[in-house]
């Protein structure tokens, strides 16, 4: 077992991280006793992984389980009413717990739920993907989506803890198990080249699940994730720099109607894309830019990466940013492991950046 | 003029009392400038109080004007979600600005909504009535009703700037003017025996809406609001003394159906009830509590303070409380300007208390 820290002063909380961190008892109930729960998950997900909780769980009138669907469709106004909705009439009451079993999409509708039942109540993270165990699970980024755009309703609203269970990666597809790692490898390009070099050299023992790589690998990228929203909760600096290759990729989903591609696959894409742009404009070394190719390619990230156009993405990039930001901003490297925000004044600028990476 | 400071680290902000707070242009724009912005009103509202700042904002493309129907309704996941999909609509920045013109229900409902609007986007209050002035503009909590409970889904957002014009009140009634009166005298009773003095010695003049007098009395009640508030924001300790004959109130408001009667009139009930209680269990003095009920008299609060039951109260009260703590809390008194906190461990012990009332 492997445990971290987000300190986040009274809101700070732990991570841990272990083969059985969901069925290990003691750990959990620290945060669970005595208070009042509702576990919200997919039927799906609990056919896999309620009974890891349900044993030292008494789900009776007092504690819940609430059922949302399968999917992105979950993360709208209608859900999070919904939400709303059943715990009112369980009479959930303000001290009470939420606890997101689930991916991403459970995560981040819990979250917001918490944030927003009675002006804000405690929940706690169980995500059972890679990719939500290393991402979204952590740091307090909750929200649901508009039709429109992603991501456009939401709260800062940390939980009270995670528990990242190794065992629940098991029943991921290849391809699931792949998408997260490319989250993985980005805190590898973006802070700790060591975690990069690692998961190149252990990439057969990690894609065959082997738990202490595995243990390894989500601690070092929880570990740079931590220490990254501990620096800056709300994202006025330096935690832009976890979206590298997300700008790309964001509008590579867009243009793939977020059907033919899974996130992290668009997100290894578009971190080739910033890497290319990064040499071209003289930020990046050759070398370190064919490590970075040579790397993304070995985990399969990039079978067609040329196929999308400059036109395409910058329509896309435009959209996504339109209603956000008034100014483009994009996380370019200056070395694997190293970092840096690159802000682009004009839509042409931003065109003839795009075009570099073709 | 008069300033005060809500002291809340980096999100501290001023309150901004005068004749015509909203007209003065230099203090406001300070807040505006080079924002995109949208304001947030009811037709009606906008017929009385648009012009104050109509002069200074350019409302053409990228300033927006929005409406929202008057009354509680607007306070709904219907409204909040019509109201997010105006800003997308919109193209409504991260950076923008929304400014909520209206009395407390729209305060409640555009705060919410910058809270949640891209995880989180700046708002100013401009509340045009004396209850929202002296109480919901001020404090950050925001929020929305469930149809089954009142204001069970919010968040705590504070805002940028509250700007109470005076001249604002000249269209009220002298019905609403008396109701925002209740929680003036609920700071004196709580806080600042002067205030509670002041108010019964100017009754007149406060009623026939001497500026001077309007400025004084909120002036003080926002003081002791932003005192409390910087001391205890999300409410773990000391902020409940303002639930000062909260409690009661909204017992007393949804016997009446919400209809019968103003919020600041069943909280005038409310306080009534809860100083019986305090003198009863020995906490007041008997010469304090009757100066109250005089008091309270005098600006018409009692006109048929015993036509409810204790079994009646109990219920509501019950209902109330059940979706949210699970523990029953009260705010007494044990002398005026000084309030402590109540716990009453069970339902038997709940209806004594509440029988004290009567």
């Amino acid at each position: 077992m492997k445990k971290l820290k987000v300190n986040l002063g009274d809101r700070s909380y732990p991570i841990i991280i272990s083969n059985n961190a969901l069925s290990s008892e003691k750990e959990i109930q620290k945060h669970i006793s005595d208070k009042q729960v509702a576990v919200i998950t997919t039927k799906k997900i609990a056919s896999l992984h309620l009974t890891k909780i349900k044993k030292y769980l008494n789900l009776n009138k007092e504690n819940i389980l609430i059922y949302i669907p399968d999917g992105e469709r979950a993360k709208s106004i209608k859900y999070f009413s919904k939400l709303l909705d059943s715990l009112i009439k369980n009479e959930f009451k303000r001290d009470g717990l939420l606890i997101a079993l689930g991916g991403g999409v459970v995560g981040d509708l819990v979250g917001f739920t918490a944030a927003c039942y009675q002006r804000g109540i405690k929940f706690i993270q169980c995500p059972t993907t890679l990719l939500s165990q290393v991402d979204s699970s952590v740091g307090g980024k909750t929200g649901i989506n508009h039709e429109s755009s992603k991501n456009m309703i939401g709260a800062f609203h940390q939980p009270s803890a995670v528990f990242c269970d190794l065992s629940t990666l098991e029943t991921l597809s290849k391809r699931q198990l792949k998408a997260g790692l490319a989250e993985i490898l980005k805190y590898g390009l973006i802070e700790e080249k060591s975690l990069w070099s690692y998961c190149q050299k252990n990439k057969e023992s990690i894609l065959s699940l082997n738990k202490n790589n595995l243990e390894n690998i989500i601690y070092e990228s929880c570990k740079i994730k931590a220490k990254i929203v501990s620096q800056d909760e709300r994202e006025s600096g330096v935690r832009a720099h976890l979206n590298f290759g997300h700008t790309f990729g964001h509008a590579i989903e867009a243009i793939e109607q977020y059907k033919n591609l899974l996130h992290g696959e668009a997100v290894g894409i578009g971190m080739h894309m910033a890497s290319l742009i990064s040499m071209r404009i003289g930020a990046l070394d050759k070398n370190a830019y064919e490590e970075i190719y040579e790397g993304l390619c070995k985990f399969g990230f990039l079978p067609k990466y040329n196929k999308y156009s400059t036109n395409e993405l910058l329509q896309k990039i435009r959209l996504d940013k339109k209603n956000k930001a008034s100014r483009f901003r994009f996380i370019l490297l200056s070395d694997i492991g190293k970092a840096f925000i690159h802000e682009v004044p004009s839509v042409s600028k931003l065109k003839k950046l795009i075009s570099l990476a073709f």
